[in-house]
């Protein structure tokens, strides 16, 4: 992010997390490691050879990869039911349907070594992501 | 349970819950939690005094109140997002709302100590139990 | 399990699990953990070839077996440590010993690929469970 | 954050967090736990009457600002030994202090309610994320 | 430790704690876990007053002492699942109820604030070190 | 450890360790943690064949080293910040760098199955503990 752009940025922002609730919600978390998701993945298919160094690689990357979908699961989860409201969802009916196949998606992120997949789900955190914002604004 | 009871249940049934997918569903463990639920809001409202003990015991009473609600919210997201598929939310089109009101009621009982509240959830997740077995039959 | 039986099984029955003590006890998990380990296995020897989506399985199915093995070792030795007293072990001297095996057993179950050894996790588990469920009568 | 300075956030920045090393660095969740933990302060000297209700709520309160100091604790600490090479240092001499002195105060906050000390870790963490996004230019 | 004493103790001794096994086994941190138990009972019971740091610090001593009295059954219980083996049992046939007793005493300590329960807890893991050291001779 | 070195050993040294503070410090279990790095790389080195035995040891061992290295890092940092006071540092003034190279250490033996780096590491803790323990003096 450039300086600029992160002297812009309001720092008194609200977000929510916790369920106290202390109202600190943020997807950014949930976006970060759908990014990490996709790196795997990239790491993996670009692993060569199959000694022991590559194995280990291997082995390291699967398990980042499965942290990462599970924590893309609980950050959407818990900004979906914890932040949003009823009032929100009169504005995106399709919400809770959005979330089940972004979880869903996160689910075969872990099943698969797959680019394309998590390439979806970083489009589809980004999507829920646009969608938190645009209820603040 | 009855040993009578338990004999009769077969023992062979599928579950599935740790998106291998392995198949191990069974929303037993979130049933279980709201009860936990229920069972340290019981507690927390029968201590007397307010000594060093009773202390103890309330702050040891409100964690694992919060584990609890917190093992109804992920086991019940789990089945969710892993085991529904498209064709149980034609039966059940309000799944997601269900789902998400429950997720909700467990973060009301980390933010209260209120047998009500632990009543509804227990409920809740009896209901989300049943349709769960329902769609197995 | 079956509807029916489902209904005729009593919900009111305590159980107890985490030392506070609450008294809500239930063996149900150690044996969903162990199935787990059993249904492990048999992914692990049913995967064929040895490209990326077959190792990105075979190291979460390791991963999973490891985590319930363990999970029968906790949940075995709360009940055991927390639940049963001193009277129990008049009626079931050999407790301690069977419970020392169970958690070998399990340890074992992690060391290896090994359906026989995970056969037997699923069997002492279930020994340990109608141990547990008739001293509950 | 206004959507007009998300969109002109470049979204490819690369970040990195997990050793792999995956190049995704960012400071974010440190900030955002500094913040928790000020708001926790506030929440916790907030709160009137002695209660079921307002001790349930400190019990929780204090649970999230242990869990929130300690992530800035882990957040700081991976960023400066993982990310942070010899040749930051040698523009950033006194990095080593920083960090060492925003972990006390990391420690100062878990042991206190004070709101100036978690304004001061507020400081003291966007002071390092300044840091870390100027060597990033 | 006095500095002679550390020189004296030779350092490529075997140890062993992860149920790989590697051999790794080590009563030390079972020793420290009770040790810190007991610190904990002494500083909850020297608290004075009841204002907002008093009851901060109540809640986090309670914390920890449940976290190493947890501490303590875990790493008692690795070792004696995983480390000792039938012909051990000849030589100290009450091993399995001298554990099932330290366990049940770690979780007295829980449920309580009791310098006499801490104490003897202690104890009981420092005999079980010595058991343990006296197998390794 | 022989029995006579455990016998001249003070037990009642004081360590620290869970920023309550409580005053109980021990670098032993980066000790124990490093030495099983070590174990674990030449664990993987040793390994022959490459069955599904093979595999499921391997993946383990990475799994050990992986989490081993992480508590290195974890439990150097809390003696490091929690510890260490200003006055230790004028006799120590390169202690922040040690620590810093220490942490980067851990990460290399995380990335790579080296048994000169997990070597490297041992030796890096144990200076670590010697100087904590000169401290103490």
């Amino acid at each position: 992010m450039s300086r600029l752009t992160r002297f812009l940025a309001p720092t008194t922002v609200a977000r929510a997390h916790c369920d106290i609730p202390c109202g600190i919600y943020d997807p950014h978390e949930a976006e970060t490691a759908a990014k990490t998701v996709s790196k795997m993945v990239e790491l993996i298919n670009g692993l060569e050879g199959d000694d022991t160094a590559a194995r280990n690689k291997f082995a390291r990357c699967v398990k980042v990869k499965e942290e990462h979908a599970e924590k893309v699961k609980r950050e959407v989860q818990i900004i979906w039911s914890d932040y949003f409201k009823p009032e929100h969802l009169e504005t995106y009916p399709d919400l809770h349907d959005k979330v089940w196949k972004l979880l869903k998606l996160a689910g075969k992120n872990k099943q698969n070594v797959d680019a394309e997949a998590a390439s979806q789900l970083e489009a589809s955190v980004k999507e829920f992501s646009e969608i938190f914002w645009a209820t603040k604004k």
